[in-house]
């Protein structure tokens, strides 16, 4: 418990669409505004993905992620996770073209393949403001995550190319013997870093019985590594805590939730950021700066980054 | 997570020495104090021992019980929950007289036989305010706190007789079963009101995994029942924390922690009612009034006890 | 353990390639062969593919797969279990065509989608027999068995109409939950019946814990369900054996393991089937008969297939 | 799984009482025969308690003690595993008396305190062919186990003095917390040899799921250890078969289980041998000779024994 904790801060994400709440930002300006202020409130590390600005839509737009990262190095030295996981029918290489382009400390590294269903949301969308979200959350009911074998080494090598640490994205339990893989082959290098995504629909439940299991699972496979967990939905808070006690660090953020309790939206991913950091004080944790951040994840520091 | 947490305060214990904590409330003034401050911090419920008023070491002096609850139910409508956890070479009935004296609504039931090892906190105190402090501390290397299969329905029954709910204390995974075997006999009377009481040296560890162990094998044994954790020492807040996310309620309190956070004394078991109930309302999970408690425990209520 | 064991054989499967062992079975003669040989020595179920009698490879081809079917039911009364694994580039209609036109008791039904690598095993063949082997294993390096929740109902639902009992494949953790989904959603009937296949790399690791992990998993989401485990390679005994202490059912055969104990490769499935139910014997657990497999699994009868 | 598998079995124990099973060897004669023939059957270790020869009562009497070891030890080479388990009221050294006395190889530590009632079994006996049977079943309903730290430290020490190896009996998970604590204070050393005793009323219940449990527990409290599992009753063959699959030794015979099979007594404890050797090599598992079991734990030798 003397360590410092890392909270990692998804301020937009993939997964929600602009229907589900007026504060999900959308533009590069709300992007960059969101994480900066998550930055303020304790987060140290921002996990970037990009929306079309007009319709909220998520794009894969390099020019746009090269816009908000730079803009967030502008106004801060958060620590800048670059998304991965890309879109249906892109190519390995367009997937990953941001890491060649920015050179970022930390990108996602998704670890297996995973159901990724988000149909049931479409039916609590009553007026959807824009075209594009009922077919997009009801296309996931036939949608595989798909990130195979050859991919993942992949994206390993390129990330290891470019100094990037891969935040190995862990959906289920086998997903933690594909990273045992990798490093047996000498590809991916200790310590590793893990954020384990608990309760997407596909992959493992969000229970708190299901975190320790991961996490033992993940001892015994890897021994040395360092996590982080994310959980959809109502179970991020009740996850997020569980974790913090178990000697994680926590990713909060309104890509994974849009509430800050029942019933309230947030704001901003700020407001999880502040109330993960009043429970962590409030249980002696101290919160890591970006510079600590970046000591405990042995990162190659913002003046190597290409943006 | 819509359900009312139930937080109890257990404030004094048979633990810890007064050299350990000024703040140690050992009076019955001290201890009914706490407690009503306890109370009116959150708490539902309060657990009590009694404690000699100039030595501070714990006693099963029935005057001085009689005299603590009283106190209490005068200035507060607050739960009690009378300890039975006795003493060395105390017979059953004497361990078990404050249930007919006082007919409380609650009272603590270790449900099977245990080491319970303190001897370790004797090495920390350097200058002991009492005598009795290191013999007390050093002797339970050679204790067993013992609670057979016979005293285990000697309580039970008269609990049951007086209308007082037992509260299991389950300190390894086999005391589960004990109480299953109690049920099955039709003894204890489902939905039973379980404490799991962590981090004694002897019993089963204060980890979150085990928490985890815990709850899932009751819920196998037992099905319908309620329960609390309560974790010794400085896992006692990662561990609450972690019930709160697990659906559980939670028991804080000097008697099983004297700090609020690393190397910060607790003034009062008030500080750990508010620790607790902050956490718990940054989750959007309400704390229950002693009313409301005693709703979800079905408890005989106030104006039934013998005090 | 009064209930009676139900032994699965899966005789062939698309996993292993002619040049790893001579014995397994490839032409429909083979097959035939080993799927009555199996039930002969005490399977009661037997899994099914069909593989090109020419090279050995695995083939969706519905002729072949209606002349197995049919010549085992000409010799035997076993439950026959057919695949709907399929293969790369089929549509949902192909991958299933087989349970309209055979109409099975039983047929397999993957619950989710996985990476399934078998490219390790490229290595180990040092002069293949037929040149697809090398390309297939190492082809799996960028494999994803895909089963999306489309591909889930379609499947279950084409199974309800024909009178199919829909055998769930359980990868992972997550996929429980999957099945969990469309029982709530009233597609899936219970009790479902499970098959839990560990080992693969990209799903879960075969070891007891996690074979514990998924059971006590889906005891909590599903409730009344009826499982088997299938494990891959060496770790087939030793899960097989711990499920025979769970109260689980077994599937042995050659699609999982090639061997009958370290170094010796086994001449058919019946040798599997002999030594798990020469265990299971030492135990005192009764192997089902195919009939008692009908009732245990609540099958339609060999009299309303369509072969 | 190459390793070699240790057998234990433990012949006679304090359990069970004659009018239970005929077979149940009661004189030193019956007890030297029983361990000759166990051993004959595969076993490497023999588990010793000695019995009133007239009566059957369990005894803690040096002298036939004595003499049933030095008997097997005329006829056999079997590692002699002497018990400290005691009776009620006696004191520590009493217990202890036979480490001095005959400084055997192997000798078994209970690791912690605990109930252990055998109540239940005293109503399945409708004609106890001796006075103290029913009593003495009945009796454990108000007993406790009782194993303090200051009785561990002492049975260590003493052990450690005389070069027999301690065989740590766990009865629940806080037990392992008990070794550690030991072998931090450096009394007990590594690696430590532990026998899981499961299913005692009073302790943990005898599952699978639990004893993968127990194995992950003591990984990462103890890391390096070797263990065995011994259960009571019933779940004794699905538990020994569970742990040869996790790579775990064995205790079996007739101190745990009396039946072979459901309803068909063992006549003696070699059956039980028998039975489990034959599904070991079923899996491909070599049974240790006691020179190689003498190896794998690291014992000094059946010449340096005093007896």
């Amino acid at each position: 418990m003397t360590k410092k904790l890392i909270i990692t801060a998804a301020v937009t994400g993939a997964v929600h669409t602009p229907s589900m709440s007026q504060y999900l930002p959308v533009t590069k300006e709300q992007i960059i505004d969101d994480a900066v202020k998550a930055c303020e409130a304790g987060a140290s590390v921002v996990h970037i993905h990009a929306r079309d600005p007009k319709t909220g839509r998520p794009t894969s737009s390099l020019e746009l992620m090269g816009e908000i990262v730079s803009g967030i190095k502008k106004r801060s030295d958060v620590i800048v996770c670059i998304t991965t996981g890309g879109q249906l029918g892109m190519s390995l290489e367009e997937r990953l073209a941001a890491v060649p382009a920015f050179q970022p400390e930390l990108a996602s590294c998704n670890a297996g393949s995973v159901n990724f269903v988000l149909q049931p949301a479409a039916a609590k969308i009553a007026n959807p403001k824009f075209d594009w979200e009922i077919p997009f959350l009801e296309g996931t009911y036939d949608l595989v995550f798909a990130n195979t074998y050859k991919g993942l080494e992949y994206y390993i090598t390129t990330m290891n190319q470019y100094g990037t640490l891969p935040e190995f994205e862990v959906y289920d339990v086998g997903m933690i013997n594909n990273i045992a893989f990798f490093i047996r082959k000498g590809i991916a290098k200790k310590p590793v870093y893990i954020q384990f995504v608990m309760g997407i629909l596909g992959g493992i439940p969000a229970t708190i019985e299901n975190l320790a299991f991961l996490v033992k699972t993940a001892k015994e496979q890897i021994g040395d590594f360092k996590w982080s967990v994310a959980a959809a939905g109502k179970a991020q808070f009740p996850l997020v805590t569980a974790a913090l006690g178990m000697g994680g660090n926590v990713r909060v953020g309104l890509e994974d939730n849009l509430y800050v309790k029942p019933g309230v939206l947030a704001k901003s991913s700020a407001e999880h950021v502040d109330l993960v950091r009043n429970i962590a004080e409030g249980l002696g944790i101290d919160v890591a700066t970006p510079a600590e951040a970046r000591q405990i994840l042995n990162l190659k520091g913002l003046e190597k980054v290409g943006f």
